[in-house]
């Protein structure tokens, strides 16, 4: 072993990786993972993102830790990149060793994310969404929409999307990549039309403040809302009055009242941690008729899980590149030798 | 200009960079950085560092950003790693654009930061020393001791080093290295021996645990402390009636409560911000018999600092590597078909 050497897996090697896994056992491995994550959620350090706020976006650093395994995700949020030709939401993250401090992988996040994502939401309503549910309205089409739809169908057994965006040319982008994938897939012209019969509603934008995707009388009874757009100070997609027809479900709450949907309600207001569900202590769906929200922030353990699922698939493939990242002298008090050696 | 691609310093980058600048050069410099972002503290974004604690060491993330320009340093400290063949403190780094949120340099950071560390003493030092030091202790011979006695050298013009270290084979590797720079290089069986004639003691020792490397009668008046190895919590090196005795000047205060020799005393005890005296704010030193004690933990905005400079060094030369760590599809809202375009 070098001790220097980091495991890195880059875009290209990502693609590679998850096209060699084929993108749906890599959503369906990897909600297994969360949720094997999410039941011991009580093992890992938690602590609220590190955000770094300005007017056109945020930087944020998504720290974790189960005592053995470290990790953090840098990732950003910047609306206005699109209109640049960038991504709204670009990140890359790190395991370490806790014993040591020395890192394990350092990898691409933006796809990983994505999937991620797509994998935790799913996972969330293969526990509360109705039984038999069949169809989901996915409003914002945009760079993560796709993976919504495959998780969606890989984990929950969804069979068809209903599209929409507030861009056409988003919906027919999002419908092309979804083509010949064995989902019915049915472009709409108003969000209305994209719910109509949906059990499931997935809101997923990305304007940097208080928006309205979804009002009221859009929502039906037994509905289950996927709210995944709204994830920061500011930013949300629900109307106030569906947050209090509906069980409101959270990865962590600290983080959550900060930055999901609930940021509207009093901090007192009532809500569901999803480890809680996932381990059986607490209710999720209770009836057919019930709304039930899952206000998605996104937390670093869904970083953490995902990394180290990476970590053990490259594992003897060429799915990654050694990066030189950690000076070791053969001394460890000697780095300064070492530096004196290096000269040739 | 190619999105994805962030350039990347690799140890061996680093070690070419800082051996073609030279290394006096490349603390000099550093020196300069410093003491520019200190005369600007208050443009920054600061926060006490985000650290997660195990029972072997911590694991730390250090962000600041000036509104342009973000930055943080991943960081261990993990004293018994020594023991192993392992580093005590590894570390990288990054900057990005605050307007994006995209990285624009991802770096080695063990070698950078035992130069900013040295580079940081150092300017403090000429601050805050006596008039004329020529001669400093350092207590502790460690991998951070030569660079803390060059920067010693080319900034504040010191001529006499006198070494000690519990270990005398550390005491060997660092007179080893020093050797024919210019310095004379005193090693020494006992800290009071090292001390002898000495204007300036630097302590940086690695223990995780409250030590007591300085006693009070072995600190005379008008002497300059570099406290450098104390730097978390329940880690000290000196004893606390030296703290009573001393004038005491800090990076930024509600770290270094938490971190430093000054977690022993009472948290309204006075001390003094370094950006203050650097700007004419507050006064430094103010009398020949005074004892001024610098409490370093190292702040983010020094490590923002020294990859600021790193980045502006590497530019148009073959000190990087460049690293593909930024999905950049065509159209942005198409990440989903960037993956699919890349299966050959």
């Amino acid at each position: 072993m070098t001790l220097n050497l980091v495991p890195f897996v880059s875009v290209d090697k990502m693609m590679q990786l998850v096209l060699h896994l084929g993108i749906e056992r890599v959503l369906c491995d990897l909600a297994a993972e969360l949720e094997a994550d999410f039941r011991r959620w009580p093992d890992f350090d938690k602590t609220p993102r590190v955000a770094s706020h300005s007017e056109v976006g945020v930087i944020e650093l998504m720290p974790t830790s189960d005592g053995e395994t470290y990790g953090f995700k840098y990732v950003n949020g910047h609306p206005a990149n699109m209109k640049k030709g960038l991504q709204t939401v670009t990140a890359f993250g790190l395991l370490a060793d806790v014993a040591t401090g020395y890192p394990l992988l350092l990898s691409e996040m933006t796809i990983l994310t994505a999937l991620r994502t797509g994998a935790t939401s799913a996972l969330v309503a293969r526990h509360l969404a109705p039984k038999g549910a069949r169809v989901m309205a996915i409003i914002g089409n945009g760079a993560q929409s796709e993976f919504q739809a495959l998780a969606f169908k890989a984990i929950c057994g969804i069979t068809e999307v209903r599209l929409y965006d507030i861009d056409p040319a988003a919906t027919r982008k999002c419908a092309a990549n979804l083509a010949g994938r064995g989902l019915t897939v049915v472009p709409c012209t108003t969000p209305e039309a994209a719910i109509l019969g949906a059990q499931i509603i997935t809101t997923i934008t990305a304007d940097k403040h208080c928006a309205t995707i979804l009002t009221d009388n859009m929502v039906g009874a037994g509905v289950h809302i996927n709210a995944v757009g709204g994830d920061c100070p500011g930013k949300t997609e629900l109307a106030r009055d569906i947050l209090l027809r509906a069980e409101i479900f959270v990865e962590y709450p600290p983080q959550t009242r900060i930055e999901g949907e609930i940021q509207q309600l009093p901090p007192d207001h009532p809500v569901t941690e999803l480890w809680q569900v996932m381990t059986g202590r607490m209710a999720g769906r209770t009836n057919p008729r019930q709304i039930t929200l899952f206000d998605s922030v996104g937390f670093a353990i869904e970083d953490f899980s995902a990394l180290r699922y990476v970590l053990r698939q490259i594992r003897g493939t060429a799915f990654y590149d050694d990066l030189d990242m950690i000076a070791d002298p053969d001394d460890p008090r000697d780095l300064f030798g070492m530096i004196q050696r290096a000269a040739k």
